[in-house]
């Protein structure tokens, strides 16, 4: 049944395989009135593109971002906004090996196993390039919460066993693992290689914060903003864990640490990573996701075919070491997308012009 | 705007506030013709009582269920269930002294800043007696599940410092922790006592486990099956993480390491945790949350009044030291209601007997 | 599945069969701060009492509005208001003969198909009583209209054979057919007493108007404001038809006759009953709706019984001639609503003091 | 707020305005392993080509369906299905002297007024080429569903002043009206050449009848089947009413004479139109719906322009003199929407096959 929309206020559909003629979104949903060009919509594209870090494969992927609908004369309207992206250069012969086998890792199995057909070719719904539309839209709700002081960016918190010792923001952009710690940064290039050459792969933490959100946002008790969060951000194909705030760890911490004092001033720490009781508290809110390494690796592994007989697979070709750095804009445009569609939800009814 | 709705097929919508008249939920979607009665769900309900475990308060809450529509002649009829529990003994005077203050850790200053309004009696709606629908609902749907072969449980892994290192399951009932390392139930015993004379309160981790599952369950791609458990899990209270399967230890795992071999007899591994691309793989379905401590603590804290004055807060009474162990039937109750959901989304539409 | 919710942010969800426990309904997504308490919900559910008119049994039905949550001090807290009203005096023996037949008119057929178990009390979820959550959220939509200057009420234009040819409000009152055409109102007591002796039952049309409704309201194309009023009003045991403005007259109209002329001083005409392209257009919301006679007679009439077998029934007992004017506040509580919901999608997001 | 998209199971969201690029829609929720391709879409769409009767204008749309996704060696995947039309030949500047008026009839002000920017060219999003998206998807349901054996057409019963008074359905394809009477087919001609040389519109009624749904389908008691095909019907842009079975002639019949009697052998008569208390009942389901005149004519009509000016304004150009024949196949369109939705939703669930 549907799976494929995202939000309430600000509602996504994402369309589109890996291998088919395009991939795609609708956004319903978008107040009218708001600049937007296909360059905004580009830009964070480009941020997911293949062939920026060295975790990264050197494909070519010209993807050019199309707006076919919802904005007239560079505002939106109100109504539906349609951004497609079409699926250039794909050579599905790469994926003719595998077609009759489940890679391990995959979501081969269970795509067969829930709709009994199977669209081989790129991995097809299940592959990144589904993603595509998330960004796209997550490039429209970031246009939308920057005009309203909102601001959102994401970092590696870790590559494989590398962890950050430090942050610093601008470090960010100055290497190709979006690592805030240029210490830890080279560590990583190192790993990386090591790991390329064994053909391996990698996993690694991605953190999200936001900066500018409004107290309020957040709809008890199913919708909070953390729940939704968690929602979003696991619902990225990488994503095995997320956490708010102080997460995991404040299992081991008493109430007196983790409890953030109140001051006039404020929270006068944020263990709490920007919500309490599922709405957002004013505080930088602060989400981490455990990303798994990528499946698709060139060691030989123990798998099935489509009629359960034994084989081994070994997954040949240009692929990723690691879903990070690509995938960091995707979690940052998910939560780009989860604070606009709560922004509307708690703004447009609540807030103090409104009087009922 | 409306938040208190969960699940697409097997919804439910819980209302009501902790020193309110009464607490409950609306169940739209049951399937008709499923033998159902109050002591089911009475039973399920017994298993969040405080007072059972040394980490609860001694208070006594005499709740009970009753089913009020949906049902005749003990079978569901396929129309709205609804399921109440009055709120008994309620003495709202024990929280008149933080009417005006902002309690660390709470959401009494977020739920002032989003709805200008407060019932500050009990925690109001923001208090684990809203709860008490989520599980009387679950027990509806693990009514419907057991009669699928399905079954899920959830123990405790952790307790503030102290971690299980063994599991036994029958081990799990015979300690107050519903911890399934005996050992660890005894120190787990003596960490409590100590916090509890500081006056200060202890966080922990919980694990759930869906067992019988079959391959197929979750809608891609933003309904995934794991990511509508991290919702659902996330939406509850305390907690501030959640993973699935090898969770946050995958980020620091090889590709190599983490792909589960598939085999003819099955998965070789489980660091999948039952999913593939947001669809179950058929294998056990593991899912963990890191809960927060109760943030109700005797040691004093800094805070601020509603006039944005700074208080000294220490919060008396008979308060929990850990959410855990009530709140494990909690995630225990959220995990059959999500899947409850997505067996009906899956099994109805795409299963073996149905062709289109 | 799930069909017993309606509205989108303001969002009603009713439970309860005929002679159950108790009806009623949850609202989720009313705003906080607005004045409520029963007796306004009362009152409005007074105006749907049976023995009223002439056409309704005398049966007396002491239905008292309890509010269980979502209010505090006189004041909603935004969190969901559940309303009960528990079901008092059932007598379900009555029915008993009933139970294994299906009456002709009713739904105890298509209960049967679609569900395979039917609780066969007084009706049990498609009874009549199902629409007190209805018209008891219908109460709280109004309060919140209401203090925005909007109005809304209905009137009987037609029982019968008998049609209004002139309109006065005040008649209305002054008659037990909510008639606004006092002469009309003489034929029409003449009329039910000669239907009555006969045993069989009436028909008849409501008109239902929305006044001060602001021009913006409805969302395209799929939830415009006349769709979700012909869903709304549609939703309604008895009604067999929904028409805006000129409605099935427009079918036999020119272009020229039809067309709103738009003058400086606004509409000079109102074909169009209040929306355009689905969009209120600031003028009078005019709605009617066709009313089937009540199926219950005493007539006899042929049916077969659960097990095929031809058979002959004739309802006894005391049953209205006619849903008018009872069901006229249920058409008039399902307006409050569908305008309350799009009230606040409209203005929520899209009103003057809104700027994104 | 989000409005463009209809049905729960089988969800479509529609975008695009008439003269942007393109206009589309997305389906979510088709079942896998459904043979579709562009042909069987194409032909749905053929038939709501103008320039096919003589009430239509002269001018020429090449509409090609394309579908970008959801389909993998002609076989539905189960994924989302993209179907998209280009926009060729669009020439904005006939509009561009009426950008600044607000048209009689049309929905130019209250576009405005809701969101305070329009895209005029072509009527935008309130073009009648925004139904293309429903008639593409209507055309993936009547795949699905002809595959259960349901079949469902529209006719005209009434253009202006002409009525049918016999019903032939091989009749309906030989005449330019899709009217089953040819003695009123011809009547309709001489209507239309009459009021198209007078420079002003026609409007009628169109039926839809719906053979083969199964008993069930629909969810009391807001998602009845009845309430989701007024709004569906009523949701298409010229539709001031909608009727079921006897319709509005109910509100004048007794008890005795609407109540379809039951018989072994199925209902004797089919004043219900194929609905009980919201479900199907098996029998034939008859729709209708009042269709009013174009807005557009030549006749001069008074109107303000966006300064409130009063101006005189006659819609020069190529228009359609009815909304009939292009209209019916967007009302066929939309019921086979809503019985594939609750087709999916009553036998997905409670069918024979499935046991919970």
């Amino acid at each position: 049944m549907p799976g494929n929309s995202f939000g309430k206020l600000f509602r996504i559909t994402t369309w589109g395989e890996s291998h088919g003629p395009a991939v795609g979104v609708v956004i319903d949903g978008c107040p009218p009135s708001i600049p937007l060009d296909e360059s905004v919509v580009q830009s964070m594209l480009d941020r997911r593109k293949p062939g920026q870090a060295i975790t990264s494969t050197a494909r070519k992927e010209a993807d050019r971002a199309k707006i076919l609908s919802g904005v007239f004369e560079g505002m939106t309207t109100g109504t539906p906004i349609m951004i497609m992206v079409e699926n250039r250069n794909v050579d599905s012969s790469a994926y003719e090996p595998y077609k009759d086998l489940y890679r391990p890792g995959h979501g081969d199995y269970t795509y067969q196993a829930k709709y009994g057909i199977r669209d081989w070719r790129g991995g097809g719904r299940s592959s990144a390039r589904e993603t595509i539309g998330r960004v796209a839209a997550g490039a429209v709700a970031q246009t939308l919460l920057r005009r309203n002081n909102i601001d959102i960016f994401s970092f590696t918190r870790k590559l494989g066993d590398i962890e950050i010792r430090s942050f610093d923001r601008n470090t960010m952009d100055q290497n190709p693992f979006l690592c805030p710690d240029a210490e830890a940064a080279e560590k990583m290039a190192a790993h990386v290689s090591e790991v390329k050459a064994a053909g391996d792969s990698l996993g690694g933490i991605v953190e999200i914060r936001a900066q500018g959100v409004p107290a309020g946002l957040g709809e008890p008790v199913f919708d909070k903003l953390d729940a939704e969060l968690a929602k979003a951000l696991m619902s990225i194909g990488a994503v095995k864990g997320v956490e708010i705030g102080a997460g995991f760890e404040a299992a081991g911490m008493k109430g007196s640490q983790h409890n953030d004092p109140i001051t006039p001033e404020g929270f006068a720490s944020n263990n709490a990573g920007g919500t309490l009781a599922g709405i957002s508290n004013g505080d930088e809110i602060i989400a981490r996701v455990a990303i798994k390494p990528i499946p698709s690796i060139a060691i030989e592994q123990d798998t099935v075919d489509i009629h359960s007989q034994p084989q081994m697979v070994s997954v040949k070709g240009r692929h990723d070491i690691s879903a990070i750095p690509r995938i960091n804009v995707v979690c940052e445009a998910m939560v780009w997308l989860v604070i606009a569609d709560h922004f509307l939800r708690q703004m447009a009814i609540y807030d103090k012009a409104r009087k009922f």
